[in-house]
């Protein structure tokens, strides 16, 4: 099936034009149509084109959310669920139309439960004004992707970021979730508990299931004990494949390092010049370590050996906290510093994850793929994780140009899933990568299949997304 | 609805007879019934009555698997999968009849990536079986139920043990799983990768579904290395409740402890007196500290400090390997041990799990209700999770005493769920805490009915598990 066709869902006109009249009368100024306000709604940070909602209501509340839920529900409207819009793949397009669910009025901090280390938040609280809510605590929520994103979010599309290869992703972060699902009920996935073998897991399937099985209403997150000492900086490697080559080491043994971030030579010097850094623009490592004043030092030490092992080094340390902040900082801001590397063009997004046996082949054998392909595309990688993005900026003018770089993006999700990896380590399937699933899964997906057609007979909820239109 | 009812399966005679026939044709002497051998496979470890199964089969393959269920479904008869039989709320009981599928022939350890750190085993393969495995590796895989369980087994009930407290339970040690689903095909959960957005949990959704939505073939597992250095012991404490308040603290302080098991002095009574220990037999932590040598010494100083706090001590170090060894024996054979405290008398097994602030609070009025009672009940638990079980030891020819029994587990549970805990920590449901799954998570049940119904409509996977019969 074309792309084109994967994403095609019908529109219902008339559910779509009896919806627009309850919902108006319904949330008043909570609900908007205007072009600007839809638009924005089905905002893509990557090349995918926009596909706007009929609609957009601002709920304040579960009550919301479920009254939209049963109005949507009884007319056969689809739903989207909306946060910050930074979703990669088209997660908040409306292929048939119908309404956004904006969440991002809902975010209050439920409950910061310290002594449990957990928290509960609406699902429009963002990752970084839970941190700022935490400060006073020693507590802090540590998934971090490169947006500043609403939990909620990320909790969708199971996001994670630097700090995975550590603490984990959403799917091991998020402790229980209340959900509305498509018949408007409203459940709670699981106790406030550490662990729990009561059922299904039904928290573990929400999380990453893109709006398209529930719609998030709070999030029960992990939180941790801020670490007594903090250190890191940037290592530069003759190579690519040495700084994966040291990256695979680290794991290997065993490090506990909290962030090992793979940076390509293009990577940096557009971070240099956007965030005004000055690190060496060649392979470098971004990394990080946690844990007591004697832990973070052995770490260290530790990586220092594997360093000099595959020729690296010098080591720039970054040792004061505004210095350590301004390198993650630039990090995070990578997306928007790629664009200064090819003013105009746009991003297609990427996010493989293979086994870490297989990480530096798999990056070496892309960055020859780059060259000879002739595309400008820096590479960022979560590479204790195995997982990395190269980001080729591509003029979506020139369609010649798009089918060479869909080609290129082709072969780097063949090659991860050929090594046993996955097309989407973090960013999900959305729109972009639907294709991709069946490749990688196979039968599997009929039985996704099967759970969405039983938790969404009328195919509501975020229609289009993940799974092929039924 | 009654437990009786909560259990009953209608048999499907004329589809059994069929069923019988055409296996034995098929598998031969991997293929039995009699009563003995039916009897063994509907072993259970607590008071459930047996329901044995119509006939056992050995496979030996997924395609065996895949046979014994195209057959199976073809004629409506229940498949009950069997590891090691050891779960302990009559998961393995046939309430239907049917087949009960064997899977202790499928024992093979399929890969170890050590480069990885994972391992993909099949289902019969237990989890010494597979430590024995990595001996020389310098891996280690740490989920430890108290019997010797198959990691089939232990994925099917989200299992975890003392170590979960560091390591996480099979929920977190699940990579991917391979399953024969209702219609008889093969799928296989997710790629070989340590996270992935691509689509639907469906590991997750596996991991503690109890076989109920599909029979494991295979589980790949997370390894660790075996840290550098090991210290532990048992640390005796003047009540419960203190003992509860120190492991509150050591979570709280973030003390990465790698096990903190909470034994009362009878528990401990029962443990000097089977395994030949001789610890205090007043109110105990059993802890263990891994990581390297400085690392151990200074969790170990913290711990210190906390069980001052708490006026515990002395410390009784096991410092020597075969010291530890016998430690552990002892703990894990707990379940063993407990039968001494009322030869003759069967357990009740309970499993409750609360948030960590109401640990004590909870083991508290659990003591005193215990007491009030009269039970001979002793409590161990792996307290850094919040989880602990109570274990009555019960006459089960005395109706009056199951009542007053089965009474007081019924507080228990509720008490533990609306401190918002759970009535099952890492047993399951089974046939045992059908009724507490919907007082515990109301209409999310609902919800996990229908993903039971859309995998597998005429309902033969294990039937009359988790979910009250349709």
């Amino acid at each position: 099936m074309a792309l084109a066709d994967l994403q095609a869902v019908d529109r219902n006109e008339e559910g779509i034009a009896a919806v627009l009249g309850i919902l108006k009368q319904r949330f008043g100024e909570r609900f908007q149509t205007g072009e600007t306000v839809r638009r924005q709604h089905a905002h893509t940070t990557t090349y995918i084109p926009h596909q706007s909602p009929d609609g957009v209501v601002f709920a304040q509340s579960s009550a919301d959310v479920q009254e939209v839920v049963r109005c949507c529900a009884e007319h056969r409207v689809p739903i989207i669920p909306f946060g910050t819009g930074t979703s990669l793949e088209g997660h908040v397009n409306a292929p048939g139309g119908g309404i956004s669910l904006d969440v991002n009025q809902m975010n209050t901090i439920l409950a910061v439960n310290a002594e449990d280390l957990d928290a509960v938040v609406q699902p429009g609280v963002t990752r970084e004004q839970l941190n700022t809510h935490l400060r006073d605590t020693g507590l802090f929520f540590p998934i971090d992707p490169g947006a500043n994103a609403s939990i909620g979010g990320m909790a969708a599309t199971r996001a994670s970021g630097t700090n995975a290869v550590r603490y984990g992703t959403m799917r091991e972060n998020v402790l229980a979730l209340t959900a509305v699902m498509a018949d408007g009920r409203e459940i709670t996935t699981s106790k406030r508990v550490k662990k729990t073998s009561a059922g299904y897991d039904l928290t573990r399937l929400l999380v990453g299931s893109e709006g398209t099985l529930g719609i998030i209403t709070s999030v029960t997150v992990k939180l941790y004990g801020i670490p007594q000492a903090i250190s890191g900086g940037v290592c530069p490697f003759p190579t690519l494949e040495a700084a994966a080559n040291a990256v695979i080491m680290t794991i290997q043994m065993g490090i506990p390092v909290a962030r090992i971030e793979l940076v390509n030579g293009l990577a940096v010097r557009a971070m240099n010049a956007y965030s005004g850094l000055d690190y060496p623009e060649s392979p470098c490592l971004f990394v990080e370590f946690h844990g007591s004043d004697d832990g973070v030092k052995e770490q260290a030490r530790m990586f220092g050996e594997i360093v000099e092992e595959f020729g690296g080094g010098p080591f720039h340390w970054a040792t004061a906290a505004e210095d350590r902040a301004k390198l993650w900082k630039g990090r995070h801001n990578f997306a928007f510093a790629a664009f200064g590397l090819r003013p105009g063009a746009k991003q297609i997004a990427t996010d493989v994850c293979v086994p870490i046996s297989r990480f530096a082949e798999c990056i070496a054998e892309t960055e020859r793929d780059i060259e000879e392909t002739g595309l400008i595309a820096p590479i960022v990688g979560h590479s204790g994780d195995g997982n990395f993005h190269v980001t080729p900026l591509v003029n979506v003018e020139d369609p010649q140009e798009v089918e060479r770089v869909e080609a290129f993006v082709d072969r780097l999700n063949l090659r991860a899933i050929a090594m046993e990896g996955t097309c989407t380590g973090e960013h999900g399937i959305g729109q972009g990568k639907m294709r991709y699933l069946g490749l990688e899964l196979g039968a599997t997906v009929d039985f996704m299949g099967k759970i969405k057609a039983a938790l969404d007979p009328d195919n509501i909820l975020n229609p289009g997304k993940i799974l092929p239109p039924r």
